[in-house]
């Protein structure tokens, strides 16, 4: 049965040759050989961006994705949101014996796809006994250059900065969770998972050192990202609920589960900080990409509470956005 | 109960931030914030290296070494032996619920001092549910600069060209062999697993591009590895199976077991092939570093035979040395 992952396919023998052989064939690109150590670059050039993500996401494939394209979008816009062009992606992949090859075909292809022009230059392959995990993690390292002036930071936003957002939040965390087995839901709700660089790089190109910080939204959503915001920049941040744009379908959806939009990833979504003179041209650049078309200023950085996140209500009274703590979604990313 | 993982500790709230806190504490360089969505070096110029490599290593803590040096070693190894000067190290962990905190720390603090002075700038902590993974997944990716005048490859090699060896080989698979628990088998073979830098670098620096080919010698063990050298440079190899070093315990072992050694993983050695004229020299520098002292060569590449690999046995006989097929050591490395 050569439709299933077998533990030879990852043994360092023939069988796993052949494997790699089979994914490197769909990744296909010049510097990926398969057959060194390592992938050599050439026109890295500058400052330097690294970053890796590992994924293991459940479902391995949800309406609007799969862990593959999540794998490379997560690690690309880890990039891009540090004004990184990126240059080249590691992949590596962990399988359970016994996952269906045609499953684990589909998601290279994904990945080669939503890769686009970046390369998957190295890459690495083991397989565990059936039981030792669940299915497939997919694991990427992305390597790029930042743009000149670029230099965003969690740590440089003061007083008068407008907070950005790229679009409504939520989606790809209420997706996933409408799509456990276990829950026994059914739901056709599409993630909003989506590579930023095309997006998110023409505003650093323009605005520079005046993107003062650029986050896409993972793991804890913008509640998360906001407090580190305020944390790190040492500043007060005010935010005002009704500009926070969460669509209908979400917000229904939330309802349901007792899920706070604010708490989960928007993998399509990026939280940015700008100088208050260039709030128009931002929010100009960033509309003007479809993927940015929902774009809009959420709140500002103020001279009050620091360290503290105020979340103005709808109803006019206003709360601290705390940091979600405890059990958060497993596995969403 | 905070001595064992929880799934809180990877959902991005603040038992995460914690954790990575704890983790980035430990891994503590001038690069590493933990903050940002990417690290960025400086001083990265020229042909940049980059590979990839997950460890699901079976068990995690094995005489001699455990699943976070071995995943240093693996990717440094896996830039040195390109002749690239190690930069940069990223890590991603997946780390099975309940898996016991202090062994985390004790993996961690196997990173920091196996890494030396390759800081790991980036990374990422995923947990997954119990029974999802086995215990702990450590991938990491290495970012390099080849040494000027470096180029191996495993298709430079021609006729005449000498086969080297580091060391003796095989103790790295024996030791984890010897160590599985279901196996009801007791030993303290140690593990060779090592950072081959001080050794091999030297040697790119003295010889450039006389060095056709290295390899650290991983799943497959040197059968593997030699049969991709044949095939990839259409040439025939001719190894003497005197020359080859296999300690007595590591050869008792493998005989115990039913294992070949020249199968197994030695993430101590590499196997290098380098221009007939600088055979002495490079003896003299491998021998010269503590890790190289039982360097020696095995064997060389001959006008015969092209993509074979000839064994001349001991007793005068010679056979095929196939790459290693079917089901072999699952987890080794």
């Amino acid at each position: 049965m050569k439709d299933r992952i077998r533990l030879s396919d990852g043994g360092g023998g023939l069988d796993s040759r052949e494997l790699v052989d089979q994914i490197a064939s769909v990744l296909s690109n010049p510097v990926l050989s398969g057959l060194e150590d390592s992938a050599i670059l050439d026109g890295v050039e500058g400052r330097v961006a690294f970053t890796t993500d590992g994924f293991v996401v459940k479902p391995t494939f949800f309406p609007g994705g799969d862990i593959g394209k999540l794998a490379v979008c997560g690690t690309l816009n880890d990039l891009v949101v540090m004004g990184a062009r990126p240059k080249a992606l590691s992949l590596s992949l962990i399988i359970e014996e016994g996952f269906a090859k045609k499953d684990l075909m589909r998601i290279v292809t994904s990945i080669k796809e939503t890769a686009g022009d970046t390369p998957v230059v190295t890459g690495d392959t083991k397989v565990v006994e059936h039981g030792s995990a669940d299915g497939i993690f997919v694991i990427t390292a992305g390597v790029g250059v930042q743009l000149k002036g670029a230099n965003p930071s969690a740590s440089r936003l003061t007083e008068g900065d407008k907070l950005i957002v790229t679009g409504s939040v939520g989606r790809h965390g209420a997706s996933i969770m409408a799509n456990r087995e276990e829950l026994g839901f059914s739901s056709d709700l599409l993630s909003d998972v989506a590579y930023q660089g095309d997006m998110i790089l023409p505003l650093f190109e323009s605005l520079g050192a005046d993107v003062k910080v650029c986050r896409d939204v993972t793991r804890g959503g913008m509640s998360a990202i906001l407090s580190e915001f305020a944390h790190s920049s040492d500043v007060g941040i005010e935010v005002m609920e009704a500009d926070i744009p969460v669509d209908p379908d979400v917000k229904g959806l939330c309802d349901a589960l007792g899920l706070d939009p604010l708490t989960l990833a928007c993998e399509g979504r990026s939280l940015i900080g700008v100088c208050p003179g260039r709030l128009d041209e931002a929010l100009e650049i960033l509309t003007g990409n479809p993927l940015g078309s929902g774009t809009c200023q959420i709140g500002e950085v103020v001279a009050d509470h620091a360290r503290m996140v105020h979340l103005r209500t709808i109803i006019g009274g206003a709360r601290i956005l705390e940091p979600p703590a405890g059990e958060l979604l497993p596995r969403i990313c």
